[in-house]
C-alpha cells in the first residue's frame, strides 16, 4: 500500500515527505502558511493534483494562525489571508491547479466576509474556518474523484496488453487518489489493457526511479525501470503501444507542460509513431495562456543537477542549468485524457468546445 | 592538465580508474591479460580509442607472462597468445578499435612466429617481444594523431561561436590524445569556433557529468552540464549549432553504435534541423557489418542504473534493463569527422570511396 500523502488534523497538515521515497517513510509537519510553501519548494509533496490540494490545506493552516491572534478586525484578517494567498501562489510556477485550489480556497473565504461587518465575532470567525475547511476537503474529494474517472476514461483508449512509457511520478504520490498516467496504468493492468511499463528515472529528481518503479513494484505490475535517454532505443526495440504522462499546465491550444524530458519524449513518440497520451484533470488547463510559448518555466539550482542524495555526481565546480519544466507543443499529442472525456488531436477549438460542452454540464 | 590515461612500464600498465574521476587520481596496475580485461569491462578504462590502446597493451602484458613461463614450445606460446587475443576481444563486444587493436598486436605476433621452428630461442622471444611492444606503441601514437587531425578536420566544418552539445566522454579521458569530438570541442573553442558546450550527463554511469564537464573545467572552456532529458528543449531554447558524439563501431552504410542515449540525440537533432556529427577514427569503421541491425548491443546490469556511488536511487527490488550501446541510423548523420577527412551524408557508396581513396594514400 501506497501510505497517505497528506493528512490534516486539527491545524496541523502531515505531509509525506516524497524525498525520502523509497527509503523512508517521514511526514512533515507542516504548521502554517510558510510550512507548506517550503514543502512544496523543496518538492516534499510535489504532483501537479497533490500540490493543489496541499496548498488549500496551507491556506486553512494560515486562517487557522489568523484565529489564533485572537484580531477580529476585518481588515486585517483580509489582510493577512491576501498575503497567504500570494505566498502559496509563488510555491511552483509551473502548477496550475495550485493556483486554481488556493484561489478557491480564498474567494470562498472572502465571499464569507463579505456578508460580515468591520469587526468579525468569534462565532463568524469559526464559520469562516469551516467554509474554508469544507472547500479545502471538497477540493481533495474532487482530487481522489477524477483519478478515477481519468483512470476509466484512459482504459478506453488503450489496446489491450499495451506495453506503456510513463515519465516522472503520476500516481497516488502525486495526486490524493489512484493517480492520472500512472492511475491509468495501474487500473490498465488490472484490466489487462497494460502487460508491460517502462518508467524513465526522470532526472535530476529521479521521481521515476524513486517514486514510480516503487509504486508498480508495491502493485505487483511488470516493469522495467529506463534512464530517460534509453527512451528512444526502448521505442525503436521494444515497440510500446503508447507513452502516457502527466501535466502541470495546459494552454489554451493543448500545449502542455510538464517535467523536464517531456518535450523531448513527445518528439521521440512521433519519430516512432508511437501515441503520446496526456493524462490530467480538466483544472490543469489554463485558458488565459494562448499558447506554450507564456507558460513561465521554473529555473532551479544547478545543485539539485550534480548532487544525488548528497553526493556530488560531478566536480563541484562544473556549472549546470536546471529547467525544471519544458512544454510539449499541443501538436505531438494524440489525446488529451481527463475526468470529463477524451480530446483527440487537441487543439484551441476542441479544447474551447470541449470544456464549454462539458463544463455546462 | 588531464592526468595520463595509461603508462605502459616494465610488465606493468597503470590504468588511470576513471570511475574515480574527478573524485579521485587512482591508477590500477594491471600485470595480465586478465587485469586487463577486468580493467575494460568495469569500466575503469573507457573510449573506445583509449581501450584499444589499452587491449594492445594488454596483449603486450599476456605475451610478458608467457615469456616469465619459460616455456619455448612454440605450439604452446601460439595457443597462449590465442587464448589471450579471445579474452581480451571479450572484454567489450561494441568497440570495434578494441578488436583491430588486439588484432593487429597478434598479427604481429604470428607473422614473426610464421619465420621459427618448433622451439623457439630466448632471444627470439625478445624479439617476439619487441615486435608486439612495437605494434602497441604504434597503435598509441597512432590515437595520438589521430585525435589532432580529427580536431583540425572537425574545426572546418563548425560555424564561427558555435554552441554544442556534446555527449557522453570522447575527450583526452577515451583516447591517449586529445580526444574525437570533445577535441574539435577544445580545438575549436582556442580557435573562436566553439564559445559554449552543454554536456549531457549520460546515465548510467554519468560520463558526461564526471568526465566530459572537468575536462570542460580544467580546459576552462564554457558550458554548463544538463541531464540527458534536457537535450530536446535546450536544442528548442538555446538554439545549439551542432551535436558532436564519439563512436564505438560504424557499419558500412554510415549506421553508428555509441553510448545508450546517441539515438535519441539524434532524433531530437533531426527534428530540430541541427547537424549532427560523429568524431571517430577510421579504424572505428566495421566494414563487415552492413547496417546497425548487425551490431551486437551490450546488455549491462540493472545495479549500474539503480545505484549511483554505491548508493541505491531507486528500491533495490526494482528491475530494469541497461542496453550500454545504440545505434544512430547513417541517414540522420550530417557529417562523419575521421583523421582522414569528413565523409558528409554518409552512406554505403560514400563511405566505401572515402575509405578506398584514403586508405590508398
Amino acid at each position: 500500500m501506497i501510505p497517505e500523502r497528506i493528512k490534516y488534523k486539527k491545524g496541523t497538515l502531515s505531509i509525506l515527505d516524497q524525498r525520502e521515497i523509497p527509503y523512508k517513510i517521514k511526514y512533515f509537519e507542516a504548521k502554517n502558511v510558510r510550512d507548506v510553501h517550503r514543502a512544496i519548494k523543496e518538492m516534499m509533496v510535489r504532483g501537479a493534483p497533490l500540490i493543489g490540494d496541499a496548498a488549500a490545506f496551507g491556506y486553512l493552516l494560515g486562517l487557522d494562525c489568523i484565529i489564533k491572534s485572537k484580531i477580529y478586525n476585518k481588515e486585517y484578517i483580509k489582510k493577512n489571508l491576501k498575503r497567504n494567498f500570494e505566498i502559496i501562489k509563488t510555491s511552483r510556477p509551473t502548477a496550475v491547479s495550485l493556483f486554481k485550489a488556493v484561489e478557491r480556497t480564498h474567494f470562498a473565504a472572502m465571499k464569507f466576509l463579505e456578508k460580515t461587518g468591520k469587526v468579525i465575532s468569534k462565532n463568524e470567525l469559526f464559520s469562516l474556518r469551516e467554509v474554508v475547511e469544507k472547500e479545502a476537503f471538497k477540493i481533495l474529494n474532487e482530487d481522489i474523484e477524477s483519478t478515477i474517472k481519468i483512470a476509466e476514461n484512459g482504459i478506453n483508449i488503450l489496446k489491450k496488453n499495451s506495453i506503456i512509457i510513463t515519465y516522472c511520478n503520476t500516481g497516488s504520490l502525486a495526486t490524493a487518489g489512484i493517480g492520472t498516467a500512472l492511475g491509468i496504468i495501474t487500473e490498465g493492468y488490472k484490466n489487462g489493457f497494460v502487460k508491460f511499463v517502462f518508467p524513465c528515472e526522470t532526472r535530476p529528481y529521479l521521481q521515476g526511479a524513486r517514486l514510480t518503479a516503487w509504486e508498480l513494484l508495491v502493485n505487483k505490475i511488470p516493469f522495467a525501470l529506463i534512464c530517460d535517454n534509453m527512451a528512444g532505443w526502448i521505442m525503436k526495440t521494444k515497440k510500446p503501444d503508447a507513452i502516457i504522462i502527466g501535466a502541470d499546465r495546459i494552454a489554451a491550444n493543448g500545449d502542455t507542460a510538464n517535467k523536464i524530458g517531456s518535450y523531448s519524449l513527445a518528439i521521440l513518440a512521433k519519430e516512432h509513431k508511437i501515441p503520446f497520451f496526456v493524462a490530467a484533470p480538466t483544472d490543469t488547463f489554463d485558458l488565459t495562456i494562448k499558447n506554450g510559448d507564456d507558460i513561465k518555466i521554473e529555473e532551479r539550482g544547478k545543485e539539485e543537477v550534480i548532487k544525488i542524495k548528497g553526493n556530488y555526481i560531478a566536480h563541484p565546480k562544473v556549472s549546470a542549468v536546471h529547467p525544471a519544466f519544458d512544454v510539449v507543443p499541443g501538436k505531438f499529442i494524440s489525446a488529451i485524457i481527463t475526468e470529463k472525456g477524451i480530446i483527440r488531436n487537441p487543439d484551441f477549438k476542441k479544447i474551447k468546445k470541449f470544456l464549454k460542452q462539458r463544463n455546462s454540464k
